[in-house]
């Protein structure tokens, strides 16, 4: 087993040895209420963990728990492929500040931004050492000063620019939701970020309204999965969904009104067969090329909305060529093209949208309600544990689920550590892989041989989803 | 009289002493539905009225009134200043193809767009002579086959590309919307292009909810007007609106919350100073250098709305300085820029949207639903005789009307014709402003020595207006 590819789990091992001393990132700098200072968290780390070591003395107020409290977090070691990402222990309670609550994390969503974050290309993670996460759900385990409608064992939602993956978090009390009566931690996990993101893009920007047309690229992913539900609710809504062919029956059944598969067809082509005129609003999460087509394909007064540039994303570590090939491609319009066209441009992140705590719960609060009326339920693609967060992020990257991929924090058991695939063959279909990316700089390809590579928790019917997922697996 | 400057009625009796035989510009080939062809109209002419002319044998179906019928328009005989609109008088009675009909035009709309294409800068306007002209109102006088939702006698308001300045005009009866019950012609005839375009950018684009915060420029113009009155029907909308400081006090009546001068002070930092956030939505018809400052001035989830570049018109003719700092300062975004601002930017221009009948039928119902509770109304600045059209025209370029500046057909009494200013002076003070312009590039000056120029009828109270708001006129 190679040092680089070692997974996570071999990771915590190692860190558990070192008996690190010294937790660069504490819970506590990870509320996204400023812009983040790594370097003075980590000082206020050092102290912390010279106080609570060397000189009990000094710290009589602290409890003994303060001192044995230990936590797994996920962290972003460097920037760089799958294995950048560790599994370590830290030590210490994180302390709250006024306003925030400590959550005991169940669930946390995967996505495309920390596939993004951890090659280095999404600037609203820190630096690392730092653990990334944007969504989680979980209990209320403590509330601090000033916090009135959280209480301990409130089941909630939470959504951060950052800091998500790890067993517990400290946050602010604004930023988490209170998870409706029926709904599962790792549905709680899989909504905030999709939901709001697809919810925000379809009727903010783009004004969604009866009898009109949407382009969902990615239909299967996670957004593409929220989108095309909420587009359901609004009456004769057409939606054009793009995802390889093995899908389409899977987005047929969600909403897709016409599945096209991108890998063999020119999706432009076939939606000017259907609807010459063009689309009303597009949604568009790969940037670069697709940009250009997506605008040449809106009606007069259409919208097209920019999510993300996961054309970016070409290979398991940052491939110079696809960032270079989408910046040189990337989409720059003049205000008289705008004017000629009739046509709007927005560009959508939740991650720059954190200080917006207003609009987040007004749009979480709606989408709550759908939720409770049957018109929304997350879509679980699959389900892994901490440990084999490479896998997760792998799986996701390489375009192989439908819907969500989940993290869930219950410690993986003895036998499932024994069953890992080798990582040798995954690393040479890697190479592999990323030579072919230098060739088309695409999409990825999907390959068969892979799915052995899966866990076998993973395809689990919604329906079988209790509100203790993880049980199962215990 | 410098011939240069002559002014339209001279023009006109220029035209009658040549008899004139050769009208290279047919109503028949205003309707919209195509792309212009003006040899193809010109020779289509030519034939007809040598058919009409020299060979009566030939042309026994027509009836005699066909060769009488005489009608006077305003032509745009080359691009250049206000003197280049001449009114001419044209022999023939429009030919009514299926679906239009022949409207007996009682009162015309000025818009930016005529300013802009007489200079040369609005290319949805064929090459001249052509007749300008985006929307009138009058009583439908012939109806074609096919048009079975309009008779002779139907009051109306059209909707055209161009071709509606002019005693006559035949356009498809889809580009006619019926006047409601007590709407004078004057308000028919200052609604569409105003209130669609404010609807639209406001409702469709703009998404415009309860609290949020509009900026509108030019808030005493007719976009800016009607985008007033539309943003009061929504709750507690506030509006921002730029405007001389003599206009402030109509425009506050009107609705807007924060009247701004822009020429005493700088409308960025009275914006912030008000809303430090910055707007939801922002109408720019300016252009350059404050389409940047309004993207600049957007909230996140802001809407910026292009919708001209009344910037480049500086002095009456093409002002080649102008143009080009507009150019050079034109926006242009990438959608990394919008994507971390999560902001939105869109182009509308009604004039090409002229194809989607639908869309604008839906807006113009909605408006005119409106009109019939009472919450929106046009405001009519002044009304002018087509002989006045250069005047009429300076006094929107100069930025002295507040409201709507419309045409009647009405001929000009010719005791009001004697009362006609010099216009020796008036040419030296184009001159100077020109040169002012130079200078700073921007919106004109106001100049109050210009008020006497202007004719008796104007400022009049929109309570006196009548439905046949010409005859006190008589």
């Amino acid at each position: 087993m190679s040092g680089e590819d070692a997974p996570a789990e071999q990771q915590q091992n190692a860190v558990d040895q070192k008996q690190e001393t010294k937790p660069a990132e504490e819970p506590k700098a990870e509320p996204p209420k400023t812009e983040p200072a790594p370097a003075a968290a980590a000082a206020a780390a050092d102290a912390d963990a010279a106080a609570a070591a060397a000189t009990p003395a000094a710290t009589t107020e602290k409890v003994p728990e303060e001192d044995t409290f230990t936590y797994r977090a996920l962290v972003l070691t460097g920037y760089g492929g799958y294995d950048k990402v560790k599994l370590q222990v830290k030590k210490g309670k994180p302390a709250l500040k006024a306003g925030e609550v400590l959550v005991r994390v169940k669930a946390c969503g995967l996505n495309f931004a920390d596939l993004m974050a951890r090659q280095g290309l999404y600037d609203r993670l820190p630096s690392p050492p730092v653990t990334p996460g944007m969504e989680c759900s979980g209990v209320v385990e403590a509330v601090g000063e000033e916090v009135t409608d959280r209480k301990v064992g409130d089941k909630v939602m939470v959504l951060s620019r950052f800091g998500l993956w790890q067993e517990v978090a400290a946050v602010p009390a604004t930023h988490t939701f209170l998870i409706p009566e029926g709904m599962s931690f790792e549905e709680a996990a899989a909504l905030p970020v999709n939901y709001i993101t697809a919810y925000m893009m379809l009727f903010d920007f783009g004004n969604l309204r009866p009898n009109q047309s949407v382009l969902v690229h990615a239909a299967a992913g996670g957004v593409g999965i929220a989108a095309t539900q909420l587009c359901s609710t609004v009456k004769d809504v057409t939606v054009f969904g793009t995802a390889s062919a093995s899908k389409h029956e899977t987005i047929s059944q969600g909403g897709v009104t016409h599945p096209i598969d991108y890998r063999t067809k020119d999706y432009v082509e076939e939606v000017r067969k259907i609807s010459p005129k063009g689309m009303d609003i597009i949604l568009d999460p790969l940037g670069g090329s697709d940009t250009h087509k997506a605008y040449n394909l809106l009606k007069p007064m259409g919208k097209l909305i920019t999510y993300g540039a996961s054309n970016m994303l070409a290979g398991q570590k940052k491939n110079l060529l696809a960032v270079a090939k989408n910046w040189y491609h990337q989409f720059s319009i003049h205000t008289l093209s705008l004017i000629q066209g009739n046509k709007s441009v927005c560009g959508f992140h939740l991650g720059y949208l954190d200080g917006e705590t207003e609009l987040l719960t007004q749009a979480m609060n709606t989408i709550l309600d759908l939720y409770k009326q049957g018109k929304v339920k997350p879509r679980i693609d699959s389900t892994w544990h901490l440990e084999q967060v490479g896998d997760a992020m792998r799986k996701m990257q390489e375009r192989n689920n439908i819907g969500k991929v989940i993290l869930n924090t219950e410690p993986m058991p003895e036998e499932e550590k024994k069953e890992e695939p080798k990582k040798e063959d995954k690393k040479k279909d890697d190479k592999k892989k990323e030579e072919k990316k230098k060739d088309d700089g695409k999409k990825e390809e999907k390959k068969d041989d892979k799915k052995k590579e899966e866990p076998k928790k993973e395809e689990k019917k919604e329906e079988e989803k209790k509100e203790e997922p993880n049980k199962e697996e215990k």
